[in-house]
């Protein structure tokens, strides 16, 4: 159930920047803004859809925060492959943007995805104006510099520093780093409805952090093949990560207690959470 | 009037960084966020501002998408003065962000630049969720890939082709390089107060390429202290501009021309526009 439906999304994920890129310029910037957000799982695309049907708003609505929840991560993507962020070459099991392209054409599709995104939460489908700001508000908070950005340069001054990170510093970074744009995307579907975000919030607390953990153990166990990029790095890297310093048995036990803890968030929605429940099952069984 | 103006909303728009910035953590990303919106002209905000006191709206409102133009303004010239894109190492007489600090952080102050420019046009001291919700729409489409993207991605690929370009090509070019994100800051005061923005579409459209037109000959005949970033790279690189496809002469007088059009497009505002009307004329006498 979660798996189709999770592939129904992304398909109609697929459409609606078929769609948007249809109606640009062909150049080179925007044949690389395709290619960087033609795949992947489109997680947080499904977050905002589920979380939308949630709060009885229906996909046809919640389709426009959805694409542009992913064109914020592909963005964010394509800037972190960079030979002066992570240096990789592979991405989705395809050469990142800079190597298929080459660096200029990298940074402005990464530019102009951002500005997509604000392009699409604006728009009149998604809903009343004070729904629509409140969105791009939100949106803008999380990518920016108390958000995800903020979490990318923390990342990459922990590469550079003599002092280790803690527990409490890896939690916040990723909080920051993956989280806040993860609980952007649960809660939009409330933000939509103009209801109440606390359950979603909690969901996604939790789910991100999940997330990341999985992420981590991914790196060590995980097959090349699979994960579609380079695997085996952090560790290479001398980086502390969720498994460096929780081992990797404690990492795979947190993992788990973390998404009971997003599944018991979703109580309040009975069975109509079931597919978000499941998500939250997947995130740590997941192979890419 | 008009440089004391100039001076004044200069002053206001600094302000307003030192209390934004001041609230984000001091990492070196923020740091170079704030050094790259501090100084400048803010001709950008001087329009929001200008054309908003047209339209009877006060400067404690304006200052939002004031401040915000300067942003994506300041995080598309990080982005372009980049090793790989245009590869300055100063900019307003000062070294760039990855000379000062490094090319990751250079990507990261840019796009979180970019998110702030979107969190600060959808604050609620703005006006009404669809006021703001149209000041986002029309931003972000004035930044990205059908925008200001779209002309540094023409800039660079016409770096890269055999074609020489045409004046067709140039200006189109500039429309959407430098004139699209002047037109949004000359027409959000209109679009603060709901009104209608056809004159100052006009004004701006005239500016825009006025400005641009002085911009390639201060690359010519310009002093590199009152520049403040490198000048004749354009004539070096055999590049294709304004100067080298009209001549300096009919350059200069193409625009005065188009000064004396923009002027002209502010008739209905009658004596309220003199100071719109000065920072016209300005653009093409400015040193820098």
């Amino acid at each position: 159930m979660f798996k189709s439906q999770l592939k129904a999304i992304s398909s109609r994920i697929q459409r609606q920047f078929d769609d948007i890129f249809s109606e640009l310029d062909v150049v080179s910037v925007t044949q690389a803004m395709a290619y960087a957000t033609n795949g992947g799982k489109r997680l947080r695309g499904f977050l905002v859809v589920e979380g939308a049907r949630l709060h009885g708003i229906n996909i046809e609505t919640a389709i426009w925060p959805a694409t542009a929840v992913e064109c914020i991560h592909a963005y964010s993507l394509i800037h972190d492959d960079l030979p002066s962020m992570d240096n990789d070459d592979m991405r989705r099991g395809q050469p990142t943007i800079h190597v298929k392209w080459d660096e200029a054409t990298a940074i402005l599709a990464g530019d102009a995805l951002q500005a997509l995104a604000f392009d699409l939460v604006s728009r009149h489908e998604v809903g009343s104006g004070e729904i629509r700001a409140n969105l791009v508000s939100s949106l803008a908070k999380a990518s920016g510099a108390d958000g995800m950005v903020l979490g990318q340069a923390l990342d990459i001054s922990a590469e550079t520093s003599q002092k280790k990170l803690t527990f409490e510093d890896i939690t916040l970074l990723q909080q920051k780093k993956t989280g806040a744009l993860i609980q952007w995307a649960a809660t939009a579907g409330a933000r939509l409805a103009g209801s109440d975000p606390t359950a979603l919030t909690k969901f996604s607390n939790a789910l991100g952090l999940a997330f990341q953990i999985a992420d981590d153990i991914l790196d060590v166990e995980g097959d090349i093949d699979l994960v579609g990029k380079a695997v085996g790095k952090d560790g290479e890297a001398g980086k502390a990560t969720f498994v460096s310093l929780l081992g990797l048995k404690e990492a795979k036990r947190r993992a788990k207690e973390l998404v009971n803890e997003a599944c018991e968030a979703l109580k309040e929605y009975g069975e109509k959470g079931e597919n978000l429940r499941q998500a939250a099952h997947f995130v740590i069984q997941r192979e890419s």
